[in-house]
C-alpha cells in the first residue's frame, strides 16, 4: 500500500500519528519559506504543510509540484493554526517529511472542480479527467449504491438475479436492432437485445417464479438529446401474480430507495387512470408536484361554456381546455407574449393563447372580452376554480392535440411559478392504459405496450367487439413527470395470444418466425406472469435532480453515438472485414 | 396472488389452515377412489390429495391432470398418514376442495427431472424445460448467491461497480473482436469488449481508486468445448496498491464465498513461483488436491541419473522426468499399457513411457530392467522417495514438452487413483510469471499478460539487457487445478510503457492507434494500480464441482455459437441490411 490512510480520513484525535498519504495534488500555494499543498482523492482532501525552517529541499520540491501531480507524502499530524471549517479534515495538516512525486501531469486541459471551466466536448474528449471532478463521481457512488440497495431490496424478496444472453436473435418488431455479424455462421448475424422480454417470461415458464437483472440494453435508434445507444434497464418478472402484487412489490422497492439514498419516507404512491391522465395533464406521465389540472370549458359530448358568442376560433373547436396558473395574474403582457410563442412554435403547434385575468379585485379580464362578457368568463372562473390573483390560460382545438399543447404550456408555467423542485418527489403509478393504438399510416393497430400484454379481464369481451376500447393490464411508474419505468400483466393463454398477433395483423408465419420460441414454450405450461422494467439510468438522474442521464453515465455517448475519448465507432482492417467475408 | 403459500414451505404447524398452492404437476396418481397430485414450484414440492368420498368430482378433474400442467389448489393442510421423510413438506398433504387448472401442458420430451432421459440436444432446445429441473435450477441459484456475496464483499471494501461500455472500439491485438455496424457513421464499427481493461484503467486514472464490475465480455474465437463466445467476468482495480494488497483483497474475497455459499473455510492461500509450477507440475495451473510432484531424474544443468547405461532414449532426451504415483503398484500390465497409449495420443505426443514398481518386500521391477539395475534403479527411487507398494512413471524427452506431456499424465493417474475430489478445494497463487514470452512464428516477444503487465520492480534493469528472462508483476489465482483468474501491477510509468511497447514490437503509430487514449490518459497523472479479473462462468462451475461453464449459464450457446433454441444467430431482413449499406 502506497498510504497508511486516504486523504478523507485525518481527524483532530489522530495528531501526532505518522501517516502516509497519496494522491493527486489539487491546490499548491508557495508563500516565501512556507507551502500549502492541498492532496486529494475519491474520499477527500487533506492539507500539505512545507516549511523552510524544517526543510528547505523539501520545500524547494514542493515548489515544483504541478497541479495533478501524483505524490506520496510521509509525516505527523498536526493541529492547524487556521482552521478550515468547510473542510472534514479541516482541523489539521500533516507536516511532511518526506515527499515522492509518483507522476507528473500535464496542465488538465480544464479544471478539476465542482465548478469547471471546461465545456461539454473538451470534458467528453478528456472524460477520465472529467471523473475526477467530485460532483461526477459522487452521481456514480450513488449509482452503485442504488444499484447495491435494489439488488438487496430484490434478493431479500426472493428474485434471483440471472444473466440473459447478448448475442440473440433480431426481431424486426419495434425499434432497429444493432446487430453482429456471425464469423462461424457465415451471412448469419445475431443482434443485441433491446430488452430481455422473451428471456425473462422464458424464466417464467422455466418455474424461476422471481427473476431481476441489471442490464445493458441497446437500441440503434437516431438518436435525440438525452437519450443513449446503449442504456441500462432493472428487468423484472414475477410468476403467479396480479397487477397489485406488482405495484405492491415494486412500491416497496422504490421506498426503500428513496429511503436508503435519499433519507426520504413515502406513503402509498397515488395511482391515476391513463384516461385522467390525458384528461387532466394531456400527458400520460403527468408531473404531479404541482396543480394546475386541466378544465374543459368545451369538450366533445361534455360541457360547453365557449359556444354561440361569436368567437369562431372556440367554436369551432371540438375542444377549450384550459389551466388556472396560481398567483399568475401579475404576468405581464410580455411574459404572456412568451407564453403565445412557446405554444405556437411548430414542435407545438397551437394556432393562440387565450388568457383570462382574475384580478385582486376579483374582476375578470380576458383577451377575448370582446366575446365574452363579465358574466360568461365567470362560468370559465367558476370551472377553473380561479382566485383572486390567478391567471387562467386557454386552448383551442382538437381534443387530442390541445391536450398535448397544454401540456407544454402547463409545464413550462409550472418552472416559471417555481412548482418544479428537484429535491421533491412525486411518484404516481399510471394504469388502464389502451392495449391498441391506431397507426394510421399503415392502417392497423399496433400493441401499446408489446405483443403479450394482456387486456384488463374485464375488457377482455371487446378484443373482438371493440379492439380500440380494450385497456391493458398495464402499468407506468411516472416520477416528477417522467417515466421511470412501466410494465404489465402478460399474456399466457395461447389463444387469447393468436387473438393478439391476430389483431395486430401478424400472419401465422410471422408470429412463428418471430416470437415461435416463446410461442413453443408456452404450450408447456406457462404460469400467469406479469413484470416491469425501469430504466436505471434515468432513475439515477431522477435521483440526483438532473435531467440529464449523461452525467451519471460513466463513459457516455454523444448525439450522434460515438465515444469522443476512444473515438468509436471506427474503421475496422481490412483482415477484419475479409474474415467476415462483408 | 395466486397462492397463499409456496409449495415448499408448509409443515406440521400448519396442519388445519386452508391454503392456496399454484405450480406444477410433478406427478399424479390415481388409484382407484383416491388421487396424489404431487405440485411443483421453485420452493419445493407438496402433495394435494383428492378423495371420492370428499367429491367425486374433484377426483376426476385430478385425473385429467397430465404432467406439467400449471394448476392451483384450495384445501386444508392436513397431515399425512405415510410421511415422507425425504420431503421437506413430507408430514403434510393438502385436502383439496377447489381445483382450477390454470395452464394445460403437453407432454414434455424429456422427463423434468434431476436424472432425466434427455440428451444434450433435446435439452439446449428447449432449454426451458431443462431449466426446471431442480438441479439446473439450483445451479444458477448458486450463480446469483455468489454473485451477491461478491458485491457485498467488494463494496464493504469500498469499491464502486462501474458499468463500462458495450459499444467501444475494436483492437486488432489479441483475440478477434465482435464487431458492429454503425449506422449513423456509416463504414465505422464498434466492437463488443474481450475486457474492459482500458476502462478500468482509465477509472484508476479519473481516481476512483477502487473499481469493480461483474461484466459481460466477448471474445469471437473458434470456439472449443466448454468457450462461450459471450462470458462474464468480475472485473476488478485498485489504485495505489502493491501485489501483496491484491493478493490480500482478493483472497479474503474468495474466503468468503467460500464460507457464505459452501460453509468452508481457509487459511491463507499457498503461493507458487511460475518456474516453481512449470518444474514441479508441468502446468501453470497445477492441480494440488495431490501430491506426485514431477522429480527430475535428469535435466539440463542439473542431475543426472540416467545416462551411460545403454538406454538411448534416456541418453539422447534433454530431461528424463517422472512422478510416483503412491499406492500404484498394483497398476496392471493392462492399466499400464492404457497409460502408454493415453500419453502417446497426438494431442499430448509422448514417444513412450517408461515405469518401475516398488513391490510390497521392496524390489524394484521397471521396463527398463535391461539398462538399469538395481542400483541405477534405487537411485530413482531415492530421487522420487518412492515406497513400498508405490509406481514410479517417467517420460522423456525435451525439458518443455516432457513437463507438459508429465502433467497430463499425472492429472489422468491422480483422477484414477480418486485424488481429485469435486467437493474438496484447493486453491493456490501462481506468482512471477515471464513478462513475455516469445514468438517463433513471427521472431518477436508477445505479452504474456497484456502490454500493460509491469515488470517485477527487481527485474527492471533487465528489460534491456534480457527481456526474455524478465518475470511479471502477475498472478494468477488457480483451484483445483483450473484457472480462476489472474493480473498484475499495470505500467503506469510513460516510459516504462514505451519501453515494453518497443519489445513488443509495436511502432509509435501503431501504439498511438490503438492504445492512443490510455497513453493520453497517463499523461495526466496515472496513480500506480493494479487489478485481477475472474472468470465468473468458471468460478461458478468450480463451486458446483462441475467441469462445464454450460450447466451454469442459463441460455448457453452450442460449440458452434449458436442459440439452438432460439435460433440465432440468424439471417436479417434485406430492409435491415439496406440500413446498414453492407
Amino acid at each position: 500500500m502506497y498510504r497508511s490512510h486516504t486523504c478523507g480520513e485525518l481527524r483532530a484525535s489522530q495528531i501526532g500519528e505518522t501517516v502516509t498519504l497519496a494522491g493527486w495534488v489539487a491546490k499548491a500555494r508557495v508563500m516565501g519559506s512556507m507551502a500549502f499543498v492541498d492532496i486529494r482523492d475519491r474520499y477527500g482532501v487533506t492539507q500539505l504543510a512545507f516549511n523552510e525552517n524544517y526543510s528547505k529541499e523539501l520545500l524547494e520540491k514542493a515548489a515544483t509540484l504541478g497541479r495533478e501531480f501524483v505524490i506520496q507524502a510521509i509525516g505527523k499530524v498536526a493541529e492547524r493554526s487556521a482552521k478550515n471549517a468547510n473542510m472534514e479534515t479541516g482541523d489539521i495538516e500533516i507536516v511532511v517529511e518526506e515527499l515522492t512525486i509518483l507522476n507528473e501531469s500535464k496542465t488538465p486541459p480544464f479544471t478539476i472542480e465542482t465548478e469547471t471551466d471546461g465545456g461539454d466536448d473538451i470534458r467528453m474528449q478528456y472524460r477520465y479527467l472529467d471523473l475526477r471532478r467530485d460532483v461526477v463521481r459522487k452521481n456514480l457512488e450513488m449509482r452503485h449504491n442504488l444499484a447495491q440497495s435494489i439488488r438487496g431490496y430484490l434478493s431479500a424478496q426472493q428474485f434471483l438475479e440471472v444473466e440473459t444472453p447478448v448475442l440473440i436473435k433480431s426481431t424486426p418488431e419495434g425499434a432497429r436492432d444493432f446487430v453482429v455479424p456471425s464469423r462461424l455462421n457465415k451471412g448469419q448475424w445475431y443482434a443485441l437485445p433491446q430488452s430481455p422480454q422473451t428471456f425473462k417470461q422464458l424464466l417464467m415458464v422455466s418455474g424461476f417464479d422471481r427473476y431481476f437483472q441489471i442490464v445493458k440494453c441497446f437500441r440503434d435508434e437516431d438518436l435525440r438529446a438525452d437519450r443513449q445507444p446503449e442504456f441500462t434497464q432493472i428487468d423484472c418478472e414475477m410468476s403467479f401474480v396480479e397487477r397489485e402484487d406488482i405495484i405492491q412489490t415494486f412500491e416497496g422497492m422504490m421506498k426503500q430507495l428513496f429511503k436508503d439514498v435519499k433519507g426520504i419516507e413515502f406513503d402509498a404512491f397515488p395511482r391515476m387512470t391513463y384516461a385522467d391522465a390525458m384528461k387532466f395533464y394531456g400527458s400520460d406521465k403527468p408531473d404531479i408536484r404541482f396543480g394546475m389540472p386541466f378544465v374543459e370549458l368545451k369538450s366533445p359530448g361534455g360541457v360547453d361554456l365557449t359556444s354561440g358568442k361569436g368567437f369562431v376560433v372556440f367554436d369551432n373547436a371540438e375542444a377549450v381546455i384550459g389551466v388556472c396558473a396560481t398567483g399568475a395574474s401579475g404576468y405581464t403582457r410580455k411574459q404572456i407574449d412568451a407564453l403565445t410563442d412557446y405554444v405556437k412554435r411548430p414542435q407545438i403547434g397551437a394556432t393562440g393563447l387565450i388568457y383570462c385575468r382574475v384580478e385582486a379585485d376579483g374582476s375578470l379580464k380576458s383577451s377575448v372580452d370582446k366575446f365574452y362578457d363579465a358574466e360568461a368568463l365567470l362560468q370559465w372562473q367558476k370551472a377553473m376554480k380561479a382566485q383572486p390573483g390567478d391567471l387562467m390560460l386557454i386552448l383551442a382545438g382538437g381534443l387530442e392535440k390541445t391536450r398535448k399543447q397544454l401540456n407544454e404550456l402547463r409545464l413550462l408555467v409550472g418552472s416559471e411559478l417555481g412548482l418544479r423542485n428537484a429535491g421533491e418527489f412525486k411518484p404516481l403509478w399510471v394504469v388502464d392504459f389502451p392495449l391498441l393504438e391506431w397507426d394510421e399510416d399503415h392502417n392497423r393497430f399496433h400493441a401499446m405496450h408489446h405483443p403479450f400484454t394482456s387486456p384488463l379481464p374485464e375488457d377482455r369481451n371487446l378484443m373482438q367487439s371493440d379492439p380500440g376500447q380494450v385497456r391493458a393490464n398495464a402499468y407506468d411508474l411516472v416520477i416528477n413527470g417522467v417515466e421511470i419505468g412501466g410494465g404489465s400483466i402478460r399474456i399466457f393463454d395461447k389463444k387469447l395470444q393468436s387473438e393478439m398477433f391476430d389483431l395486430l395483423g401478424f400472419t401465422k408465419e410471422e408470429a412463428q418466425y418471430q416470437f415461435g420460441f416463446l410461442m413453443n414454450a408456452f404450450e408447456y405450461g406457462a404460469p400467469p406472469h406479469g413484470g416491469l422494467a425501469l430504466g436505471f439510468d434515468r432513475l439515477c438522474s431522477m435521483f440526483g435532480g438532473s435531467d440529464s442521464i449523461r452525467d451519471f453515465i460513466a463513459f457516455p455517448k454523444n448525439n450522434s453515438g460515438r465515444d469522443v475519448m476512444i473515438d468509436a465507432p471506427s474503421i475496422l482492417s481490412a483482415a477484419q472485414l475479409k474474415d467476415l467475408e462483408l
